[in-house]
C-alpha cells in the first residue's frame, strides 16, 4: 500500500525518524547517569512504547488511566500516571494495582493523601506514591522548601497502604524558552528542586529512592543529573514544529505529519484548500509566540521535504488553506498542488495531533506503508 | 448512577436544552419556509441525530465519510457530504452509493468533476453533486457571477453517472461579526449568493433543484429563505460560547460541558488545578478575538451554574487552571473547590471539545446521568 492510497486527511509516522529520536534521548539521558522513563502521552501506542524500551530497562510514564490499562494490558506494568490523582480515579488505581500493574500515583496535598490512605486501605492494596514538586512556578506541586512536603511525607510514610517512593517535577516553563542558555537554566532548577525535596525528606527520616524530572527540552539539555534517578519526556520521540522552534531539534527530525489531499484553489487569493482542517492538525497553535509562527503547520511533499514559505495559514473544523507566510505574496508554486494531489504537514505540537486520530500509517523514507500501528485517544 | 460517580474528565449532556436548542432551529427555519438538513459534524452521534430528526423528515449533512458510513450504519440513507470531494476518497463514496446510500458530493472545480464522473462511470453508480458557491469571499467555492460555475454545471449535466442536484455556500464570514444586524447582512449574502447561481444555472438551461445555505449563526438571524430550498446548521443543537458571545444564543443554552475533578490548589497564585486540560476541553480559544475572552471555558457548579467571573486561564495536556479572570483577584471562593470536589465547564467550541471524547455522559438538569451516549471522531 502506498501513502497516495491512503484516505485523507491521515497522519503519517516516519520510523526511521522515530527510531534515530529515541536513541538519542536515551543516550544524553544515560550519559548524565539517569534512565529515561518515556512518557506515552504522545505517542499512545504500544509499537511505539516498545521502540522507547527497547533500548533500556524499565517502565512507562501515562498521562491517563486509559492510557495506563492499555499499556497494562499489552505487558508494561510499570507505570507513573503523571498527574495529580483525582479520588475519584483511585478504585480504578486500586484495580489495576490489584490485577498486577505497579502503578506509581502522585500528589501534592494532605488531602489526595488522605483520600489514597482510604482508599488503598479499602482495596487491600499497597500504593506506590511520589510527591509533586514545583521547581519553576509552572503549575502544580510543593514549593522545594514548603514545609508541607514534610507533613505529606509523614502522611504517606505513617499508612500501611502507602509507600513514598520519592519526588518528581516538570519544569514546563522550559517550553517558553528564547535560548538554549534559558533551556539550560530551566534544566538545573528543574534537577535542584527535585534533589532539594530528596534532601529534604531524608533530612526528616524518610525513605526516597526516586527522583524524578524532566520535559523534552530540559533533558535535551541537562549538562547535571547527578542524584535524579529518572527522566520523563514524551515529545522527543516525534518532534514537532514547536520543538523545533525551542531548537530543541531541527525540523528534519520531525517524525510526525498529517497526509492531506487538495480540494480546491482560490488563486486570486493566493490559497490552495486541503482537507486537513484543525480536526486533522488540532487547534494548537504553539508557534504563535516563537520566532517562527508557523500557523497549522509546514507544508511538505509527499516525501516530506518542506516547500519553501508554505504554512497552513488558517485552519476550519475540515478545511485547512495553504499559503505563502505573510508577506511573501501570493505566487506559491500552482504546479506541485493540482487539485487532487496531496502533500504532508508538519504539526505545532505532535501531542496535540497525534490526538485527532486513531492509526499511525507508518512509512520509512518512501512513500511505501509498511505499518498501520494503532493509538488510544480520550478517556 | 450519579454524575459525581464517574471518572473526570467527561463530557457531560444536557437533554433539556438540547431539545429546546432543535426545537427552537427547526420552528426558525421552517417559519422562513425553508426546511433544516441538521449537520452532525458537531454530535457525531446518532441519538442526537434523531433528536435533530424528529420534528422533520429529510436528511442530514456530514463532515467525514466516517460519520456518513456511521449515519448510513444506523438508517440515516440521505447524506451530504458538505467538504469539497478529494479525488481519493470516490471509491469510498461510490461503495456506500452501491449500499444504498443517497450520498451527495460538493465541488468547485472542473478538476473534481472529471474525477467524480470517471469513477461513478467505474462504479456504475449516480452520484448526486451540488456545486459549492463563495457567498462572502469566506473559503472554498465559485464566486456567482464566475463562468466557470455554468462550466461546471455543464459538464455535471453531460456525465450520465453525475446528477447535478443544486448549489450550497456556507457564510463562514459570519463567524467573525460583532453585531446582530452584521449577521443579518451574512445572512441575506449567503441567501442572495446561491438564489443567484441557481438562476445562472437555470439561464443556461440547467436543472438547479436545491438551494442549500447555512451555519448556525446565519440560520438563527435569517430574515428570508426565499428561493432557498434547505439550511444546514450543526452547533445550535449544543451551542457554545462562541455562540453566546455572537448573541446567537444565551450561556444558559449551552448543552455541553466537561465534568473536571479538583486536584490541587496554588493558593499564592489565586489558581484551581483540575484534571481538565486541553486534552478535555480542546485548545480552541474561539472567543479569544470576541468582546468577552473566556479563556479555556466558564467555570460552573456541578447543576452548570456559571461561577462569576471564573475561566479556566490556561490548559495543559491534562491539567487546566481556574482562576478569576484577569484584573477580578485571586480569591475565588476556595470553599467551593475543595480538593476532590467537581466543577463542569462550558466549551469555547462544543465541535472541537467532543472532539476530543467518545460518549455523552447524558443528564437533565439533575446529577442523575440517564444515558451513555456514544460519538464517532476522527477518520
Amino acid at each position: 500500500m502506498k501513502l497516495f492510497e491512503m484516505e485523507t486527511p491521515c497522519l503519517v509516522l516516519e520510523k526511521g525518524k522515530l527510531q534515530r529520536n529515541i536513541e538519542r534521548m536515551c543516550t544524553q539521558v544515560g550519559q548524565l547517569g539517569a534512565r529515561l522513563r518515556p512518557h506515552l502521552k504522545t505517542a499512545k501506542c504500544i509499537e511505539v512504547a516498545r521502540m522507547a524500551l527497547a533500548t533500556q530497562s524499565g517502565g512507562i510514564t501515562v498521562s491517563t488511566l486509559k492510557e495506563a490499562d492499555y499499556f497494562f494490558e499489552h505487558g508494561i506494568t510499570d507505570l507513573l500516571y503523571a498527574v495529580g490523582i483525582a479520588s475519584i480515579k483511585l478504585d480504578h488505581v486500586a484495580e489495576l494495582t490489584k490485577r498486577g500493574a505497579t502503578l506509581t500515583i502522585i500528589l501534592d496535598s494532605l488531602e489526595q493523601a488522605q483520600a489514597a490512605a482510604h482508599k488503598a486501605q479499602m482495596h487491600g492494596v499497597t500504593l506506590p506514591v511520589m510527591i509533586e514538586i514545583d521547581s519553576d512556578g509552572h503549575r502544580s506541586g510543593v514549593t522545594p522548601d514548603d514545609p508541607l512536603l514534610v507533613e505529606i511525607g509523614r502522611m504517606l510514610h505513617q499508612s500501611e497502604h502507602l509507600q513514598l517512593k520519592g519526588v518528581l517535577t516538570h519544569a514546563g516553563d522550559s517550553y517558553g524558552c528564547k535560548t538554549i542558555a534559558e533551556i539550560q537554566h530551566f534544566s538545573a532548577i528543574e534537577r535542584e528542586g527535585a534533589v532539594r525535596c530528596a534532601e529534604n525528606l531524608r533530612q526528616a527520616g524518610l525513605a526516597c529512592p526516586t527522583v524524578s524530572v524532566g520535559s523534552t527540552p530540559t533533558a535535551t539539555y541537562a549538562m547535571d543529573y547527578a542524584d535524579v534517578t529518572e527522566v520523563r519526556a514524551g515529545v522527543y520521540m516525534f518532534y514537532d514544529l514547536k520543538m523545533a522552534g525551542l531548537d530543541v531539534c531541527s525540523i528534519e527530525d520531525l517524525a510526525l505529519s498529517v497526509a492531506a489531499s487538495v480540494i480546491g484553489h482560490q488563486r486570486q487569493k493566493g490559497w490552495v484548500i486541503t482537507d486537513a482542517g484543525w480536526m486533522a492538525l488540532s487547534s494548537d497553535r504553539g508557534t504563535a509566540k516563537q520566532k517562527i509562527d508557523q500557523g497549522y503547520g509546514v507544508v511538505c511533499d509527499m516525501e516530506g521535504r518542506p516547500y519553501q514559505g508554505l504554512i497552513v495559514v488558517d485552519a476550519y473544523q475540515e478545511h485547512g488553506i495553504i499559503a505563502k507566510r505573510p508577506g511573501l505574496g501570493k505566487e506559491l508554486g500552482w504546479h506541485n498542488f493540482p487539485i487532487g494531489s496531496m502533500v504532508r504537514i508538519l504539526p505545532n505540537h505532535a501531542c496535540a495531533t497525534g490526538a485527532m486520530h486513531d492509526r499511525y500509517h507508518v512509512v520509512d523514507g518512501t512513500a511505501e506503508v509498511i505499518g498501520i500501528w494503532h493509538r488510544i485517544n480520550g478517556y
